[in-house]
């Protein structure tokens, strides 16, 4: 049994925590987290108390913000344990996987970072595109989903009460991508559908219009504003689903054209993303079994680590 | 540069010649047949020969038939070059493996077995979904494609002149996969469509009824057969189109479903098929280097090993 502990108790805490206790090679030990643990239960302590757990906890999950938590506490807790994050600010991913390799050093542990479907799997599929072909295109589509932060950003504006906004990939594009010859960009290829309750008495035209305005986040995207009821809101909009897929099309030598198609539909997001970190986390303890010390990424291990099975069983099932 | 060498100049041979030569980090030595080389020309040599080049060629690809050949042939060759094949009889992998393990082993040689996309990529997409979920299913579906077993099945039928065989994924199982509960079989899953050139004179019926009562092949199967004119034939029926795709679904501990596709659709598939060998012929030869000798399948190795770029170039570029 893999001895884990979970640090923050947000979506993907939860999810991991439910998904840690059904995989039958783990054992939770403990949530960590920096609210008061009494409030929580048994299964629950400080994050202040975390290192009172170095030789009863084989595997850390950070299931903690990328922004400002994982580059703080990332390096301190690598320093002392295994860790598996889903660090996702994707041009930081170098220098993270450089502090992270620092930390796990001085003691002799392992990391495995940026783990989850994007970065993650879809990263995997994109590398393993690269690698195929010598002609090719590839492109990222994602959603239907949710995306977290535009949501936060629609929260934010004066009257809004509630906010979820879903990035949706252009039919148009996706249905014609392999015979596709422009340069796309992300607006090329999503629109941004919201769903907003104001509250009572303000200005719905205001809300729109700073939604469709907003740098960065939608001005330059085709972007739908709709009001909705909170009964509405509260039945159809509280759930995180999220997906997407990565699409490499190659041309071989004799001119013909070959397309890859990795797809995800997901119903929960954090769900999925901590099935990926706990296949992860086996392979991380692994590693670290074996003396493979340091920070690696999903490019660098074997799918045999991954797996519950032994080599045999996946060859003799599998291949 | 990698030096490779190609055994055999079928489909797969040929495939290989042509996308090797566009592969800027291979440079191709020889090709080997069992047919007469000076009917090819100056890149070719006789198989007898290919014991003069043990020291010239650090990756020998086996585009050799599974049913005979490799058996018979990838051993002997495995004792003195590192190999990479396409052996596809998936059953007798294990045995393969084995085989290729105690003659590689004998001079410090590496080989990767059974790469492709079925098995190979298609292989390696069932076992992640396998890593991935505890409560799952998981479905290969195959096609549209041709079927070169099959389609070899109806030439040999008296009055054939010329034959072709696809196999269909049926559309209305395919759509409804993610609510599918009930147990499914390939003829469940797939229709035999086939294209069929007869001889002057001869009984189209009986033909037809040759085919649709043929066991294994397609007795179980909803098989449609079409008579056409050679002309057509020559016209619409002399590619060589496969895919197909693999469909994970699984349930996580809150009840939310999360669904996994990797799609293929090549219009050549031993284009596509020599493109993963050449991948994993690099492979190879970094295992070898590093002195990892023996037999390996495409679950053992980490992507990077896949790949033309540096660790680096991939974390910043991809992940």
């Amino acid at each position: 049994m893999i001895r884990a502990g979970i640090v923050g108790y947000g979506n993907l805490g939860k999810a991991l925590e439910g998904n840690v206790k059904e995989s039958d090679d783990f054992q939770l030990v403990k949530i960590f987290t920096r609210r008061n643990p009494e409030d929580f239960g048994q299964g629950f302590d400080s994050l202040s108390n975390v290192w009172a757990y170095k030789d009863q906890i084989d595997i850390l999950f950070l299931a903690l913000g990328s922004a400002r938590d994982i580059p703080e506490l990332g390096p301190k807790l690598g320093e002392h344990f295994n860790t598996v994050d889903a660090y996702d600010n994707h041009s930081l991913i170098p220098d993270h996987l450089a502090t992270m390799q620092e930390a796990n050093e001085i003691n002799g542990k392992t990391s495995l970072v940026a783990t989850g479907w994007d970065p993650g799997l879809f990263s995997f599929n994109r590398a393993m595109v690269d690698s195929l072909f010598y002609e090719k295109k590839l492109y990222t589509f994602w959603g239907p989903g949710v995306s977290q932060g535009h949501s936060d950003a629609i929260r934010r504006i004066e009257g809004v009460k509630r906010a979820v906004q879903y990035t949706v990939p252009k039919e148009e594009i996706l249905k014609n991508i392999k015979d596709n010859e422009k340069q796309l960009s992300s607006q090329d290829m999503h629109d941004r559908i919201c769903f907003v309750v104001s509250e009572d008495g303000t200005d719905q035209e205001k809300i729109e219009e700073e939604i469709k305005t907003m740098p960065d986040y939608f001005s330059a995207y085709h972007t739908e504003v709709n009001f909705i009821s909170e009964e509405d809101f509260e039945r159809d909009h509280t759930g995180i689903p999220h997906g997407g897929q990565v699409i490499g099309i190659g041309r071989t030598s004799d001119g013909t054209k070959q397309s890859v198609t990795y797809q995800l539909e997901l119903e929960s997001n954090p769900q999925y993303t901590s099935l990926v970190n706990i296949m992860c986390g086996r392979a991380c303890y692994r590693f670290n079994q074996e003396g493979k010390i340091g920070s690696y990424t999903i490019f660098d291990i074997p799918l045999t680590y991954f797996s519950r099975k032994s080599r045999e069983e996946l060859i003799k099932k599998f291949l």
